[in-house]
C-alpha cells in the first residue's frame, strides 16, 4: 500500500486500533519532552506511579519557561527537575539552554519516531520527519512509563508547497497565510502534511517555523518529510548517522488537500488578538509601536536573529521602541555572537535576554498599556503578553525589525536596502553543555528527588469504592471553564508543583468556601452537580487533579466538555451525566448522593442508577466510559492504574 | 590653605555653613542622578512643584531596577520616566543600557563636579574625582530644582595605598579589606580618601568598585583624585576635553588616617548575611555553591566580566551550578561580545541576563532554597537575594569564576592556570545609544507627561493650618519602622508611582482599619502617637508621603529617628516630642488633640502647648526644627516650598 509520510510514522507505531480517520487507535512514543511548567507535575506523577527509569528511547526535561528567579520557586522547581531527571534517566536541559522545540531538534529529534510532549509546540519537531504531538502532563508520564498514546486518528491533509518565497517573504508567512486561508480551528483532528517541490527552498528551521505554529491552527500534527535538508541539518549538527529518508511513496494519497503557491505570497501579520487575525502587513502599515520582539520557538533560527541582526546593522532603532531579543538557544546564541550579528542588534539598541521562552508565555517583554507590540512569537490571545487589554501582532522578523527602525508598523519590502540572505553557519557550535546524558541506571536509582519547600508528592488515592453516600458539595450552572474551576496566573500557578497548596484554590471565585467544606469531609468525599460543557477550556490538568485530592468522587453534568473529562478519569473522578437532564433542577446543594454497587454497574453498561437521600427519589445516570478508561477508574486513576502494572511487570520479570 | 580633594571638592560648591565636621553645610549641585525604583516619585516632585527646566549642569534618569515587565506597571512606569526626562530636560538612559552608576562614568561623569542621586550606591562616581552622594529622592529633586543639598559636614578619612595588587587578588578584595577592618558602620559622617602610590595600579573602573561599596561601610562619599588614569579613561570614552585634573594639596590633611598596602591582600569573601562579615576565602573553601553570579554596579567593568571569561574559557561550569553573567552596560556588554568573551562564557555555560541591576535588587536569579550563592554585588542582606534565608557571599569576579568551575567555594590562586591580567579596550565602543539627549527647551516644554493607569500626580498639599483639632488615629508602641508604616516588596512597590493606592497599604502590618479610618476624616486630618524610635528603619519616603495623603497632620512621640523625622517635615507632617515621656500613657486613641496658634508657637521657640480634648487637660510637647525646616513645615512641605519659590523667581525674571 502507498503510504504518505504521517501514514508511515502512525504504521510504523501503531499498538491499536486501525488508520481510520476517527478511529482510536494506540501509538507507541519513542521520545518525550516535558517543560518545567508542566514538567514538576509530570515527575511528581512519575514518582506517584513507582517508575523506576523511563521506558523510551529518549525523554528529556526542559528548563524554559519559569527562568525569572525572584524567590526561591523557580530555582527550588529547577533543582527538583534536575533530580527528576537523573531519578528516572531524562537528558536534563539547564536554564539557559534555551526554549524546548529548538534544541530538541538540535540534539535530539530523530526522523521517523514518535515524540511526544507536554508543551502544546511539541508539534514543532514534526519537521525533521517525526511524528511530534503535544499532549497533557500525565499522557506524557504514561508515555515515559512504556505505555502507548491513545488519539483519535486524524485525516491526513496534503499540502502542496510550489514556487519559491520572494524577497522579504519568510518562512512565518507560510504558517500565517494557513491561519489566514483556515483559521484557529482549521487543522482540528487533522494531521498537515506538507510536500511538493516548494519543500526545497525551505530549510529545517523554517519548516520548524511553520510546523510549530500548526498548534495554532489546533492541528495534531504537521509532518514534513525526511529528505536531503534533514540530512544537512542533521549533519551540521554532528548528528548525519542518525538521519533516515522518509519521503511519501509514490501514488500516496491524502484525505484533505490544497496547494500554496510560495512565490504569491507576501509579508503577513496577524492582528490582535487571536493568531488567526491574518492580513497582509500593508493593510495596517503605518500604526505606531511600542516593542518589537524576535524570539520564541515560532521563529527560533540562527536566521529569524541574524536577518533582523542585517537589517537594523549600522542603525538606529527608532526612540521609544522597545527591540527585545530573546535568544531560543545557546547554541544559536554562540552562533550569533560569533558571526557578529548579536553586535549589530547591540549597536542598533535591542534589549538583549536570556534564552528562553519569556516574553512568549508572559514571563517577561510585556507591553506598556494600550500600546502595539509587534512579536515573532505563535499566539496572541488577550492578555497573554502579561498585560490587560494588550494589543500584540504577529509577524516575521522581518516585518519586527523593519518596524523597530521605523517605530511603525512597516511592510520590509518598503525599506530601501536589498533583502539580506542568511546562510546558517556550516559548523554551528555544538560543543555546548546543552544537555546533561541520562545517568546510568545503577547511579540513578541512588538518585534522590531533591524537593523544596514549595514542592509536594502526590498523595496516595483510592481506588473506587463499591458504594458511597456523598453530599453534593456543589452545583453549578452551565458553561463552567476549567479557569473557573481553577484559575491560572501568577498568583496559583507558582504553586503548580504543590497538589495540597494549589488545591486551597479550587472553586474560589465561585465558591470561596468550597475548600474548606471539601477538607472537613475528605475522607467521606463529595460530588459535584453541573450544567452543560462542564470543564470547558483550558485542559489544565490540575482541575481534575485538586478537586480529586479535596475529595471529589463524582460529577454529575448535563455534558462535559472533551479534554477535562479525560481528565476526571485519569485522576479517578466519576463522570456521569443525567439521563433525563430535568433531573438537575431536583438536585439541591447539600443533597446526600447514593451510589450503590458502583463497581458493578459501570462495568455492566452504561446505566447508573442513583439515589437522593433527601428527595428520597431515584435518578438515572449514564456514563460513555470505554473499557480501558473503566479499568483506569476502578484502580482510583492513571497513576494507580500504571503502578499496579509495573509492580506486575516487575514481579513477572523477577521469575523470568 | 592645603585642601585634600575632597575639601577642594566641597570648598568650590560650598553655599552656606562651614567645613567643620558636624556643621550644617548647604552643596551646590551639578549633577544628578535617578534611577527608576526611586525616579518615578521624583519625576512626580517636580511636575507637583512646577519645575519647568532641571536647573543642574546634568541630570540623568536610569532605567535599570525594575526591567522585568510580566505585566504593564514597569514598561509603563518607564515611558512615564521617559516623558518626564523630555519634560524637564532630563537625560534618558532607555532600559536595557545599562546600570546608572557604570552609564554615568561612562557617559556623564566629570572631575571636579557634585553628583547627588536617589540611590545608595551614587557614591561609586566619586571614581572619577567628583562629589557624589546618595540621597532620598526629594533631596534629588530639590537638586534638580536648583536647591543645595544640605547635609552635615563629614569628616574627611584618608586612607593611603601602598603596593600593588599580587595576582588572583583585585579592587573588589580593597573594599573587603576596608569591611573586614571597620565593617557595616566604619563609615557613618565621613567621607573616605583614598589617594598614595598604591592608586597608580588601580583603573577608574577599579575605583568605582572600592568608591561604590563605600555605601556598605556608610560613608557620605568615597573620594578618589582626578589624575592620569582619570584622563585616560576619560580619552578613551572620547571626553577627554571634559578632564581637569584634581589632586591634593601639598600639605594637605586628613581628620582619620589608615593605611593599606595592596601586596598583602588576599581573596576576601563576606559571608552571609552582611557585607561586614568579611573573612579570606580560604576560611570557606570548600563549601558547595549553587550559584556563581557576576555583575552588577559593585564589578561593573569590563575587566570583571573578562577576567571571569578567561578564568572558564575552554571549560565547563560545574554540574548544577548557575552561572549568571549579568552585564552592568550595553557598552560594556558590547566590548565583551568584540573581543570573544561573551563567547567564552556562554561556552563554559553561562546563562546571559539583559544589561542591568537584576539580581542585585532581587530582580530575578533568586538562589534555591537553603543553597549558596556567590556574587559580585555590594550586598548580601538576608532575604535581598529575593530568597528567604538565603545564604550569599559577596566577593570578587576571580572567586566567583573560579568556584563556578569546581562547584564549590574555591580561593582562585588554587587553580592551575597563569592569573589572566586584562587590558581595556583601548577603544571601547561607544557609538551607541545610550543616552538620549535632554530636548531643547521649547521643545521640552510642549512634552506632556505619559501616565500609565498606574501612575497618578501628587495631589496638591495644604500648608500647615494655624490651629486644628484631630483626633489620635493610631497610637503605637517603640521601634516603630518604616515598613510597618508603609511595607516595601513586591505586593506594595508595584504601586510607587501611585500615592492613592500605596496609600491603602498604610499601617496595614499593625491595623488594617487606619486607611479606612484616615480616609473618612482625610479633610479633618488627624495624629498619630508613636513611642521610641519611631520609623527607624529604611529611609522610603512614602512612610511619610502615603500618611501625608491620608490626612496626617502631627506625629507626637517620645523621640524619632532621624531619616523618617526628616522625611516627615519634607512631606509637612508636624513632627513633636513629648517634653514628659509620662505623658504618653494619658493619650488613648481616639483622643481628640487641639494645637492652637501653632504656626505661631513653632517660630517662636522650642516648646509647643496642646490640648487633649476629653481628658480635659493641656500637654507639653517640643519640637527640633531649624529655620529652613520650620519654613518648609509652614508651607506644608518641600513641594510647596518650592514651588513658591519658582514661581517668585519667574516673577522676578518676568520683569527682570
Amino acid at each position: 500500500m502507498a503510504y504518505n509520510v504521517s501514514e508511515k510514522l502512525i504504521n510504523a507505531h501503531l499498538v491499536s486500533g486501525e488508520m481510520k480517520p476517527g478511529e482510536e487507535i494506540g501509538l507507541k512514543i519513542d521520545q518525550t519532552l516535558t517543560q518545567d511548567a508542566t514538567g514538576t507535575m509530570v515527575m511528581l506523577e512519575l514518582e506517584a506511579m513507582n517508575i523506576d527509569r523511563a521506558k523510551t528511547e529518549v525523554s528529556a526535561q526542559y528548563v524554559d519557561h519559569n527562568l525569572i528567579q525572584v524567590d526561591s520557586k523557580n530555582p527550588d522547581d529547577h533543582l527538583f527537575l534536575e533530580s527528576a531527571a537523573k531519578r528516572f534517566g531524562l537528558y536534563f536541559s539547564r536554564p539557559g539552554n534555551g526554549v524546548s522545540h529548538p534544541v530538541h531538534m538540535q540534539r535530539l529529534a530523530r526522523p521517523g519516531r514518535t515524540l511526544l510532549g507536554s508543551d502544546s509546540h511539541t508539534c514543532a519537531n514534526g519537521c525533521m520527519g517525526m511524528l511530534a504531538i503535544g499532549a497533557g502532563g500525565i499522557d506524557v508520564a504514561m508515555a515515559i512509563a512504556g505505555e502507548p498514546f491513545y488519539v483519535k486518528m486524524p485525516k491526513i491533509w496534503g499540502v502542496k508547497l510550489t514556487g519559491e518565497l520572494p524577497d522579504w517573504v519568510s518562512a512565518k508567512d507560510i504558517i500565517l497565510e494557513m491561519l489566514r486561508r483556515y483559521d484557529v480551528k482549521g487543522g482540528v483532528g487533522k494531521i498537515i502534511e506538507y510536500y511538493g517541490p516548494g519543500l526545497k527552498h525551505l530549510s529545517a528551521m523554517d519548516r520548524h517555523v511553520i510546523a510549530n505554529m500548526g498548534a495554532e491552527l489546533g492541528a495534531t500534527a504537521s509532518v514534513f518529510p525526511s529528505d536531503e535538508e534533514v540530512k544537512r541539518y542533521m549533519k551540521s549538527q554532528g548528528r548525519e548517522d542518525e538521519w533516515q529518508e522518509i519521503t511519501k511513496d509514490e501514488g500516496a494519497t491524502y484525505d484533505l488537500h490544497d496547494e500554496i503557491n510560495l512565490s504569491e505570497l507576501v509579508p503577513y501579520i496577524a492582528k490582535p488578538s487571536s493568531p488567526g487575525n491574518v492580513v497582509p502587513v500593508e493593510e495596517v502599515a503605518g500604526e505606531k509601536i511600542y516593542q518589537s520582539y524576535i524570539g520564541s520557538s515560532a521563529n527560533p533560527g540562527y536566521r529569524d536573529f541574524a536577518v533582523a541582526a542585517e537589517i537594523v546593522k549600522g542603525k538606529q532603532v527608532a526612540e521609544g521602541v522597545s527591540f527585545d531579543i530573546n535568544p531560543s538557544s545557546r547554541q544559536i546564541l554562540s552562533d550569533l555572537v560569533a558571526e557578529g550579528h548579536i553586535a549589530s542588534l547591540l549597536s542598533a539598541g535591542a534589549r538583549l535576554h536570556q534564552a528562553g521562552c519569556n516574553g512568549c508565555i508572559g514571563m517577561g517583554q510585556a507591553p506598556a498599556t494600550g500600546r502595539n507590540s509587534l512579536r515573532t512569537t505563535p499566539r496572541n490571545f488577550p492578555g497573554r503578553s502579561g498585560t490587560r487589554e494588550d494589543s500584540v501582532f504577529l509577524c516575521s522578523p522581518e516585518v519586527a525589525a523593519a518596524s523597530a527602525l521605523t517605530g511603525k508598523i512597516t511592510d520590509p519590502r518598503t525599506l530601501d536596502m536589498e533583502y539580506p540572505r542568511i546562510t546558517e553557519p556550516e559548523k554551528p557550535t555544538i560543543d555546548m553543555p546543552l544537555l546533561q546524558e541520562p545517568l546510568p541506571y545503577e547511579e540513578a536509582r541512588r538518585t534522590k528527588l531533591h524537593k523544596g519547600p514549595n514542592i509536594a508528592s502526590i498523595p496516595d488515592m483510592q481506588p473506587l469504592p463499591n458504594e458511597f453516600e456523598v453530599p453534593v458539595l456543589l452545583k453549578v450552572g452551565d458553561n463552567i471553564s476549567t479557569d473557573e474551576i481553577l484559575a491560572g496566573g501568577a498568583r496559583v500557578l507558582p504553586f503548580r508543583s504543590n497538589l495540597p497548596e494549589i488545591s486551597k484554590f479550587t472553586f474560589e471565585i465561585l465558591d470561596e468556601d468550597y475548600y474548606n467544606r471539601a477538607m472537613n469531609i475528605r475522607n467521606i468525599g463529595h460530588a459535584i452537580v453541573g450544567g452543560f460543557n462542564y470543564g470547558q477550556g483550558s485542559s489544565r490538568e490540575h482541575a481534575a487533579l485538586a478537586p480529586r485530592y479535596l475529595g471529589l468522587r463524582v460529577v454529575i453534568t448535563k455534558d462535559f466538555a472533551r479534554i477535562h473529562w479525560q481528565n476526571l478519569i485519569n485522576f479517578g473522578v466519576l463522570p456521569l451525566t443525567f439521563v433525563h437532564p430535568e433531573d438537575y433542577d431536583g438536585i439541591e446543594q447539600e443533597e446526600t448522593i447514593y451510589l450503590n454497587n458502583i463497581r458493578e454497574q459501570i462495568q455492566a453498561g452504561s446505566t447508573v442508577t442513583a439515589t437522593l437521600k433527601k428527595g428520597n427519589k431515584t435518578i438515572e445516570l449514564q456514563h460513555a466510559l470505554s473499557e480501558r478508561q473503566i479499568h483506569i477508574l476502578l484502580k482510583g486513576g492513571l497513576i494507580n492504574w500504571v503502578k499496579e502494572k509495573q509492580q506486575n511487570e516487575k514481579g513477572v520479570s523477577k521469575y523470568a
